[in-house]
């Protein structure tokens, strides 16, 4: 019995999450249409399946969006009031070890934002 | 100046990001209508607001999905051959302290979903 609970937790790796603030440009954390843009990218560099996202800019300048992947999903709230926005990337192990996507995802788009990482915490799940 | 700084961190107080994973029976976690409906109850309790949703059910019996809100997000990856979830639930607190509502939501899932919690982290961001 003991063998199969190792076994069974083994199978379940549901995969590394990182969760960061980041300070970036006034235009990086108001356009939402550039942050899409970005993402996409992204998702077709790395070979990453979306199923669905939603991208909501407010009227204060700010926006917020989630896109939803086969493998987890991404996630921003940008605070453009404070040049800071809070970053997710999580990428289940559903077949692979997604793990190193997950830092490519992040650091390509603290690139494209030209972001300044201000805090980084990396979950394994 | 330093105090300028201290100011702007105070300012910026983006919330309570709960990360978890919980084990639930097959029907919650191969039923994306019933987490829908109960998501939608949760945000309706505790007085959130959508600006979006993805719920994506997969071939093999799990689903994924976020939820975008004003104060941030929610999201849910099921796997049900692990009679387990990963759930997230993070509210920013633009105008005023949210934590409390990020705590009434993680456990009125666990409640709803008549789940049993396996890990539960509680990060401010």
């Amino acid at each position: 019995m003991k063998t199969i609970a190792i076994v069974n937790m083994q199978d379940y790796n549901p995969g590394l999450h990182i969760l960061s603030t980041f300070s970036a440009g006034e235009d990086q954390l108001t356009n939402a249409d550039l942050c899409r843009r970005n993402f996409d990218e992204l998702i077709s560099e790395l070979s990453l399946q979306k199923v669905g996202e939603v991208y909501h800019s407010f009227e204060e300048g700010g926006y917020t969006a989630v896109v939803c992947l086969t493998e987890s999903h991404v996630s921003i709230h940008t605070w453009p009031e404070h040049k800071l926005a809070t970053f997710d990337v999580f990428l289940s192990n559903f077949e692979k070890d997604n793990s190193e996507k997950v830092r490519a995802f992040f650091n390509r788009t603290i690139a494209l934002f030209n972001g300044t990482v201000i805090s980084k915490q990396e979950i394994f799940r």
